[in-house]
């Protein structure tokens, strides 16, 4: 039996789509939660000193949305041909560059500049991602793109926790097609018997 | 006959891997390219304010990677099967989590803080990433993956030019398998075409 080991931290952010993923594949997998303490002295062994890692039977690939990638072709969900899986593409790295504004703001270490960058989140960057996520999917049938579940919805829905803890902003709020969405991916019934059995987490309210 | 466009600046960067890909499939396409002084009065017509962007038979798609992902298939560079096609695009994030670093550098206002920043690229970020590309390509026949010409090669060579540009660092010196690899890719015969008959651009040399 093909071994998976997911090595990430201990909450949501870019391992949880690989946890949905596993999870809605009904695959097994060592869940292996790194405190952010331990962190430092254990990046230099990871091979590009960033994490989710996912091993499968030893082989050691990092990438979150790569792996991600391979395994919604196994659980269908990367789209039925070549159109699909790229606006399926799309749609991930729309959301990737979205999650990485973000993450500008919150690593800055001088406390003027992210004063000013939170403005900019708050009054720029996120209403304008988020109403065109919001109607895109209002156009989709409810999903990102295809007008079907894919592993964009995955994406959005699982790493979403996480920047809204990190920013304490409820980024649905006003948005319906998004909540929509939000509640129709956590009641796939995998992804509800992982959400009940996930150990808690600092970003999980 | 499909339409092909391709909007970008009228550099090399993240255009080029779709202008190297769209040659090797000899598609006729539109190489529109913006001036960086008209950019301020075009971005907010852009689906997400970026670029590149191709149309095809009208239809708008963004993200670059997603782009190649799509022409690499058609071009049979995107792996036989699906683990072939992981190690692809887990090559691919790698070499744009490099470029991102260093667009954090070019990109940072301040001076003080920029020129920090130098000093970690030259001593650190270049020489960590450049050695595990070296090294990977040393491993797998002269490629990045599966030991074959891939869109993984494609997309390192194609948006080098402008990183070594930006940085005004020759990153490729005392990196053979590295110099081999982008003189193997440059001499593919559609690609030898393009760079012949390519509009010249700053960043290139």
């Amino acid at each position: 039996m093909t071994s998976y080991k997911l090595t990430y931290f201990n909450f949501t952010g870019l391992g949880e789509p690989i946890r949905f993923l596993l999870s809605y594949l009904d695959i097994d997998f060592e869940d292996n939660r790194i405190e952010l303490e331990q962190w430092p002295s254990v990046k230099h062994t990871m091979p590009y000193g960033t994490l989710p890692l996912l091993e499968i039977d030893g082989k050691v690939l990092n990438q979150s949305s790569a792996i991600c990638r391979y395994l919604a072709k196994k659980a269908n969900l990367a789209g039925s041909n070549d159109w699909e899986s790229l606006l399926i593409d799309i749609a991930v790295d729309n959301h990737k560059d979205f999650a990485l504004s973000l993450k500008s703001y919150w690593f800055d270490p001088n406390e003027e500049s992210k004063a000013a960058k939170y403005v900019t989140l708050v009054n720029e960057t996120i209403p304008f991602y988020m109403e065109k996520f919001e109607k895109i999917v209002g156009e989709n049938n409810g999903y990102f793109v295809n007008g079907k579940l894919s592993w964009a919805d995955f994406f959005f829905v699982s790493t979403l926790d996480h920047l809204i803890y990190r920013l304490n902003i409820e980024m649905l709020k006003d948005r319906p097609n998004l909540q929509a969405l939000r509640e129709k991916v956590l009641a796939v019934p995998k992804i509800k018997s992982w959400i009940e059995k996930r150990p808690s987490s600092f970003d999980l309210a």
